[in-house]
């Protein structure tokens, strides 16, 4: 399996984030996918191809022109104010405030494109994120162009961003913007497979009308895990996308036994659904030490996750999201690659 | 004119606040009440009264249940975690996440019931907000029972609270549930003249479509400034209270000449209006010397505001809110007392 990688992912790093009352270094840091990146060289996965370049055009078809406009110029924006830490938003679009009149600086503005305080913006953030979007897309017409599946190893992730807003370590929806890569040439239907403990928001808020990109998270409930707001069972789609978004939260404790039944149920509904091509958002913080997650899955559990998904016997696009525990992400991520191709 | 006050504001205090990209000590800090206290003494305002126990009752009528629950029940579920520092949020219900099904965990209920990171929560916070809620309906007593006048040294203050929402230093709207509690109480009409310089959003919010209480607003225009989201000089309520919601959005740098000619034009309105009470936010964070504001008012201004308020003629309440230049907020806060007194 080849794997499309981009080295601009060091420029985003340096920030802090808010964790359980204290101000902590990020926990989403560059050696999370240079870990990654040397267990693919290691256990000899497939050549690991620079992305072409596309700037931040495809991922016009999943999010506004605003919030993009927004995106490009926001550490612009805030070193204009003198300031030269990494940019926090710091009142968001609740309801009863407006989410219909962007305001002028940029205070307001990071607030206004965010959902919490985990998107921080520095200097190589903006050209971290449009690599991140290049890998996925041209992982995306390794698919396209008959591989049966390709590795977009993306850094920053994507889920959590949804056609308005950062959050949760996400700018751009890599995963999202692959899946309409495919729906604008040619694929019919594409089914988007999330395996991140955390529920990808935003992958299921861009699509949740629609009914030619079906969403299916597995993940921590919200009611007790971040994002705490999306992601229960009873989220079916709405209009044209009723029955079309797929939602299996689980509980603080779970091990695979549980879990790998939901995969596998989730699995029935994607192979159901009849889709072109299948992209996996891949997150490995389902993983028992996982620092900020609560699910117990081990490592001998990733490669069944890749075979269950090769079972489908689909084109699929592997995009990277989240995974903390920093020595056992490396082999849990390409765990599930490995196990994807039989080995 | 009588004040009434409370101590146990001194248990809200030792956090931190996210001000331009830094993790700061909170600006909304003891020391604020206390000099005003002191130069209520100094020119001999009048008493200081402490607060009429009430309990949390008084809120009830501009806040949802459940809110009021949770800002009870906050620092004993923050502490159960075994946390031991302020209590902040992390994520926010915006437009694309659900703000109908509240989370059970405090992490995910601290982003359900706010709109920023400035509430932050700790041991005496609850104790504070109750006293201060007290102070303001111990003060509207006073004003209902024949004074021409009283002052609520309310610490926390309260107009960025929504009616379920805190948020900006707030926690409980002491200013709306004054206005409620003299609605409660006989009064047809009662109008809110809030002078802070920031939109007293929650206000707003919480009487945008009662025809029953007007609120004004005269503040710096969020396009670029706090709360940014709310404040436009387009809202002018909805429903029946159409007509009863005036903002007056000012430019940085706007001094006394466009600042007062504003107040006149408000005061007219409310005159117009014909309240049987007059309910004022009041806040002295307009000052040019403030540590956060943008405009430029000066120490002999202030004693002008509270003579034009008195040229009103009407039973007049006022509840403090913001101003952090705390040398001189003593001064210009007790300036607009004594100048509604016409010495
Ligand atoms: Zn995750
Ligand atoms: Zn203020």
């Amino acid at each position: 399996m080849k794997t499309v990688y981009s080295p601009l992912h060091h420029g985003h790093s340096g920030y802090f984030e808010f964790c359980n009352g204290a101000f902590v270094p990020g926990f989403e840091k560059p050696v999370r996918a240079e870990f990654i990146r040397s267990r693919i060289e290691e256990v000899g996965l497939g050549p690991i191809l620079a992305p072409v370049a596309h700037g931040i055009g495809p991922a016009q078809g999943v999010h506004t022109a605003d919030y993009l406009a927004f995106l490009a110029d926001a550490w612009t924006l805030w070193t204009a104010m003198d300031r030269h830490t990494p940019a926090l938003p710091m009142v968001w679009p609740i309801p009863g405030l407006r989410a219909d009149k962007p305001p002028k600086s940029i205070d307001g503005l990071l607030g206004f494109y965010s959902l919490d305080t985990g998107a921080p913006i520095v200097a190589g953030t903006y050209p971290a994120v449009v690599a991140s979007l290049e890998s996925a897309i041209t992982a995306a017409d390794l698919v396209r162009n008959g591989e049966r599946a390709a590795f977009a190893l993306c850094r920053p992730p994507g889920h959590h961003a949804g056609s308005r807003f950062m959050g949760g370590y996400c700018y751009v929806n890599n995963a999202a913007a692959a899946a309409q890569h495919f729906r604008d040439n040619g694929a019919a239907r594409v089914a988007i497979l999330d395996v991140d403990y955390h529920h990808g928001n935003g992958t299921q808020e861009i699509f949740y009308s629609r009914a030619d990109v079906m969403v299916v998270n597995l993940h921590g409930d919200p009611l007790t895990e971040y994002p705490f707001l999306l992601g229960h069972a009873d989220e079916h789609g709405s209009g044209p996308g009723e029955g079309f978004n797929v939602n299996y939260p689980m509980p603080h404790g779970t091990d695979y036994a549980v879990w790998g039944a939901a995969l596998d149920d989730a699995c029935r509904k994607v192979a159901a659904y009849k889709p072109d091509v299948v992209v996996v958002s891949l997150g490995v913080d389902t993983f028992e030490k996982d620092p900020i997650s609560h699910f117990l899955l081990k490592t001998p559990d990733y490669p069944k996750i890749g075979r269950r998904i090769a079972e489908l016997g689909l084109p699929t696009l592997f995009v990277m999201e989240g995974g903390y525990a920093v020595a056992e992400i490396a082999v849990n991520a390409v765990g599930v690659l490995t196990g994807f191709e039989g080995e």
